[in-house]
C-alpha cells in the first residue's frame, strides 16, 4: 500500500481531526495541533441545520449574513417539518445532489404553510460592512477571493459587492428562470468540480459542515440531468432540523476553524506550497475551493 | 419540478448526448448538434481501457502523449490481467477513487510479472511537438491551459513544458516519496475538486470518458484519507482489458469531440457566457476544468 498512503500525502483534507491521522501530513497536523481555543468558532445551533437520513446525519451550516431572506425561509419550512418524509431527487455527476418536494408543481405537492413561494435574489451582497479575509492568490472568476465567517467568498471592490462561491460541499436554492423563483423548498448541494459558473446567478445558503460524503456517493440518477425516474428509489429525508430546537445531546457539537485567525493563514500558506516530502512542484498557488476548511468536535479545552 | 429543472439550465454536462436530452441547454445541444463527423475522434482502441465492474463499465483513454512508459507499463500489465480480481482500495470524498492490489507491499502481493516496478517521472513533458489547442481565459495555476487530444492539459512556454491538469476524471499513477516509484500498478481518479496542486507532482495517464459516475458514487471509505479497511468490503475488479484486444462486439464504440475544431471553440465560447434564459450575470470566464468534453457513440453519419 506503499504508493497509495504516499499519493496521500498530496491529499487536500476537509476535516481537521481526519488530518490528525495522517502521517504524511505533518505540517497541517502541526500547525492544527498548535491552534489555541480561540482559533475555533462553535457552529451557531440558531442557523445550523441537521438532515438526517437513514445512512446518516449531514450538518449544513446556514449563512445569513449572504442570504437572510432565504435562511428564514428555510428555517420556517424546517420548523413546519416540510423537509420531514421528502427526498433526495436528483444526483447528477460532477455537479450537484438536490432535495425537496418529488411532486413540487403537482396538485399533490405538500403546501409551503407560512413560507414564501417567491424571494428576492440573494447572488450577491454590499461588500461594505463585510468581515472579508482575502487571498493573495488570483482567481480566474472573481476580483478576488478569501473567506467570511469560514465560507468561501469572492469580493469586487469595483461593483461594491460580495458573493459566496460555489465550492465542493455550498448548499443553495435552487429556482426556476425567474430570479425571484427561489424559496428554500428545493436546496442542492456541490459535489463536483466547483461550478462557478452559477455565483452570482443564485442564492447560496450555506454549507456541508460534516456528512458530506452521505450526498456525495449516491447513485447517479439515470434521467437528463441526474433526475431520478419514477422507477427509481429516490433516497429518503428522514428529517430536516434545527439544531437549536433539538435537546443538547441530539445536537452535533462542532467548531470550525476561524479564517481570520493567524492559524488559518498559516494553513492556507502550508496548502499554498506543499512541504511534504512528496512534493517536488509546490505550486505556489491555491484555488479558494481547494483550501480546507477544518471541522473537529467541540473541544472543551485549548486543541 | 420546476425550480428543478431551471437550475439544470446552470449545468456544465459531461456528456454530449445527455445534452441533447436537455431542453434547458439549446445553446450546447445546437452546437453539438451542428457538428460534422469530421469534428469528432473515435477513441484509439489501443489506448483504451475497458473496466468491469460489478455495477458497469468504465471507459479510460490513455495519453501516451504524455506518459509513454507508464502507458507501456500499465499495458503490460493489463494483457498479464494483473488487475483482474483485484479491487478498489480507496475512496476519499472530494479527492480520489484509487485502484490495486489490497495487498501491494505484503507477502502476497500480486506479481508484476514484465511490468517494471519503477519508471521515469512523466509528470511534464516538452511542450514542443504538442498541438495544444490554448483557452484564452487566464488559469490561476498555469501561464496557459488548454487542451491536447480533447484532454485537458497547460503549458508554460518559458518551461517550456506541457502536463496534464489534475481535472475531474483524469487517471493518474499512484506513487511513493520517491519521483520514480510510479508504475502504473496502482492508479486513481479525480472525483471531486481538481487537485490541481499534484500537476507536476504526479503522472497523468489518462481520462475517462465513460462510466465516471461507477467510481464516484462508490462508499467512502471509512480509514484514513479513505482507505477501505479491511473490514469493509473493497470493491471488486473484475477485469481490465485493452479494447483492442477484444472482439469489436466486447469494445465500446465512443468518439470525443476533437478540441481543435471550431465546433469545440463555439461550444467553449457557449460556456464561457450562458445565454441561457436562466443566467443573470454570464461568467465571461470558464476554467480548463469545467469545460465539457462531450462523448458520444460513434456515428457512422454526420450527427
Amino acid at each position: 500500500m506503499r504508493s497509495g498512503v504516499a499519493l496521500l500525502a498530496g491529499l487536500s483534507m476537509m476535516s481537521g481531526f481526519a488530518l490528525a491521522a495522517t502521517p504524511h501530513a505533518a505540517t497541517m497536523q502541526e500547525i492544527l495541533a498548535a491552534t489555541r481555543a480561540s482559533d475555533w468558532r462553535a457552529l451557531d445551533d440558531d442557523n445550523t441545520l441537521l438532515m438526517d437520513l437513514p445512512g446518516g446525519r449531514v450538518v449544513i451550516e446556514l449563512a445569513p449574513q449572504f442570504a437572510p431572506a432565504h435562511v428564514a425561509n428555510i428555517k420556517t419550512l424546517v420548523r413546519a417539518h416540510y423537509f420531514d418524509g421528502l427526498a433526495i431527487t436528483r444526483v447528477q455527476d460532477n455537479f450537484v445532489t438536490q432535495w425537496g418536494d418529488p411532486h413540487a408543481g403537482e396538485a399533490d405537492a405538500r403546501s409551503l404553510g407560512d413560507a414564501s413561494p417567491t424571494l428576492p435574489p440573494e447572488f450577491t451582497r454590499r461588500s461594505s460592512g463585510l468581515a472579508f479575509t482575502a487571498l493573495p492568490d488570483r482567481d480566474a472568476y472573481a476580483a478576488q477571493t478569501g473567506f467570511v465567517d469560514s465560507l468561501p467568498a469572492a469580493r469586487d471592490s469595483r461593483l461594491g459587492e460580495a458573493w459566496l462561491t460555489h465550492c465542493y460541499g455550498m448548499v443553495g436554492a435552487g429556482r426556476d428562470n425567474d430570479p425571484q423563483s427561489g424559496s428554500g423548498k428545493e436546496l442542492y448541494v456541490v459535489i463536483g468540480q466547483a461550478p462557478r459558473q452559477l455565483d452570482r446567478n443564485i442564492a447560496l445558503v450555506g454549507r456541508v459542515v460534516q456528512g458530506m460524503e452521505l450526498l456525495a456517493s449516491l447513485p447517479r440518477g439515470s434521467a437528463a440531468m441526474g433526475f431520478y425516474t419514477d422507477a427509481e428509489s429516490k433516497p429518503p429525508i428522514t428529517r430536516i432540523r434545527i439544531a437549536a430546537d433539538l435537546p443538547d445531546r441530539e445536537r452535533e457539537h462542532l467548531e470550525v476553524l476561524r479564517t481570520d485567525t493567524p492559524s488559518f493563514a498559516a494553513l492556507v500558506a502550508s496548502r499554498r506550497n506543499r512541504r511534504d516530502a512528496w512534493y517536488v512542484a509546490p505550486a505556489g498557488h491555491i484555488d479558494v475551493c481547494n483550501v480546507p476548511l477544518p471541522v473537529r468536535p467541540v473541544a472543551r479545552t485549548g486543541h
